[in-house]
């Protein structure tokens, strides 16, 4: 895609409101804006990672055998009465009425809709195990909104949800799901720790908590040196060693519960087995938070010229540098170059602004873009091209030829 | 797809609440649930249909030189005001207030929100022109929700916005969006007329609407017998050419408008010309009314046993129908053709519950998925299988690499 039409508003200077490494990197490379406290607009090139993000969760819930779906964000009050957990919520529920009197909420997360929704379209053990999903806008009222998407009151979250049988059927979606999100960080390039949570206000017995240490994490996890045993705060001696624990702060990232049957229990979500019997379905409840792992992933991944992105997530794998957009070889060359990559399949930026080089460069680093390739006049008069690659600055004069076989060993 | 995990909850009997065609068919073929009145849940047929167009809107958007973004679903009640807004769209218009005490709105639609966004982010000739588009769920009070997915309160939205310096650049996009409409509706299957159109609320003066033909429809198209112009209601004789036009129901399913100044002028989005004078920004919007249109699809697409779906949008382009999954060798044959159409990249779906051939029948017929490959034991014994047209219900016996072949040149 050209510069000049994907609308990437840089930032020189740093805008007041940024109160984190990742909020003043994602305002300052123009991937998103903020309409007030508490959210956000995903600027084309923030949307892009959000996409790939999501692509990764798609991959690996649809390898889990998951199906996905959409529940609406509107819902009737009385659904989370029925768990009492519009009580559980309070404030942090946001509350309306329509114009004919229905009290309503913006859903901060989807059990009570979901369960509903299987109580009334599943009723036999042959329409289990089950396990669907939704990537969909949550709304939670926050007292203190902060660090841009890290903590937004409109946030983006995978919400997935297991029905089963018995808890043997729990424990292996369980397991499973465990695994696919091991999978999932690592696809983004975030490291996590696991530990065992509090199950909190959402029920259950056992939690899992995927955590991505960050200085500005509000989380602490206590990790073992010897054992290298993460395990949640509080508990400072490792419970595996017994060594002193060290504390590390974290980003919440991921967490799944075995729910058990608290809410097909509340909300009537029973089937029939074998033999015609009666009994509520057995649920496991899985919630990645999608917007905020973009910041947790910039936490982990910039220096001081900006953000590096993991290729896998990077809104372009490669972006072309035309020096000189008023010189016709150069662009010449750089559009040549711009549609070779497309052609062999990579998502290629070309920045075809008429600015200076050092702009383009300082622009090139913040966004984050993994491989550049520079064409400038010295070059192109011996027929090379530079390539630069962002985690390591290194750089690497090449014919063009030996650029894209580099950039196909890269990427 | 295996049906048994994908979650397809067909149903016999027509749900009490369904007030059209469409909305009967949505929820027989298990594409969508009401969760109340206005607010529906895409089951994973639903959402694949829905996917799919999204993805043409996208690409023939993206051939416009258009860039997505995401705007907030929560927008602060005083954008709202500096346009007057608020006070047009009254009683349809969510609000709430905040913790905090904030007045806020559910974005009924988005012209504030991105002017303001780009009255912060644009000041100069060299950043124009500049077209961005979101896909995004609007929520509107409708003081009558009904038709299912076609006047919901909670629905998905393509909104796209045109950022001009002058009249000629307005007009050079205005055409350019036109035309990509066009092809939309043209791959999604939709019939549609376009009409010059009253601007309403939005502001601006000229304005086109696409509009859908479906007998439940609540605007009226004429549609002159002779020249076949489409005008809108209330014209009873041609403009073109004075003959007595027909009156035609229809469902609006895209709406254009050149707005000009009015958002700009109301909220200070300006730019710099060249020698540096400031102007306001000349604005086109354009939606697509994404959800709606899936409804517009099956009223035009239908007949008595079920949808019949174009094939650009069909959930899945193949369904193969093992006839009996307890016989191991069918099995056998409909794993391999399955695994086979998937290799080729067909979006395949593959009926493994334990039901009798009647039901799988109705069932694929149902969900309307263009073409079956039907694996029973009579045919399997002469090394053949049954190919079924959904659309004709031809069906054609053939060896296996002739129904692969068929399938190809079909889809």
């Amino acid at each position: 895609m050209f510069w000049t039409k994907v609308f990437i508003p840089t930032l020189k200077e740093t805008p007041k409101e940024a109160d984190s490494l990742s909020h003043q990197l994602l305002l300052r490379a123009g991937f998103v804006r903020m309409l007030m406290a508490g959210a956000y607009t995903y600027l084309p090139l923030g949307l892009r990672v959000l996409e790939k993000i999501q692509a990764i969760i798609r991959q690996e819930m649809n390898a889990c055998g998951a199906s996905e779906l959409l529940l609406p964000a509107l819902h009737p009050l009385d659904l989370w009465q029925k768990t009492g957990r519009d009580k559980d919520l309070g404030e942090v529920m946001l509350r309306l009425k329509d114009r004919r009197g229905r009290n309503l909420v913006l859903g901060p997360t989807h059990e009570e809709i979901i369960t509903d929704l299987v109580k009334n379209n599943i009723s036999s053990y042959r329409q289990l195990p089950l396990i669907l999903y939704q990537i969909q806008t949550k709304f939670r009222d926050e007292i203190r909104p902060r660090f841009g998407l890290i903590r937004a009151c409109e946030f983006i979250m995978k919400d997935a949800y297991s029905f089963d049988k018995d808890e043997a059927g729990l424990d292996k979606n369980y397991s499973l799901i465990f695994e696919a999100y091991k999978k999932i960080f690592l696809r983004c390039g975030l490291k996590t720790l696991i530990t065992e949570a509090d199950s909190g206000i959402m029920g259950g017995k056992v939690s899992h908590e995927f955590m991505a240490p960050a200085a500005l994490g509000e989380d602490v996890v206590c990790v073992c040196p010897e054992c290298l045993q993460a395990s949640a705060a509080g508990s400072d001696l490792c419970p595996k060693c017994n060594s002193k624990a060290d504390k590390v702060n974290t980003i919440e990232v991921g967490h799944i519960f075995k729910l058990g049957l608290k809410y097909s229990q509340a909300l009537g979500a029973n089937f029939s087995d074998i033999k015609g019997n009666l009994s509520p379905i057995v649920m496991g409840c899985y919630g990645i938070g999608v917007s905020r792992l973009i910041s947790a992933v910039i936490e982990q991944n910039n220096d001081k010229d900006g953000i590096i992105f993991p290729k896998e997530i990077a809104p372009f794998e490669v972006i072309v540098l035309p020096l000189d957009v008023t010189n016709n070889e150069i662009m010449k060359e750089a559009l040549d170059m711009y549609n070779q990559l497309n052609a062999e399949g990579f998502s290629t930026l070309i920045d075809d602004r008429d600015e200076r080089a050092g702009v383009k460069f300082k622009d090139a680093d913040l966004i984050g873009v993994p491989l550049s390739i520079v064409i400038g006049k010295k070059n192109i008069e011996e027929k090379k091209v530079e390539l630069r690659v962002r985690k390591t600055k290194e750089t690497f004069i090449l014919s063009k030829g030996e650029a894209l076989k580099s950039v196909v060993d890269l990427v």
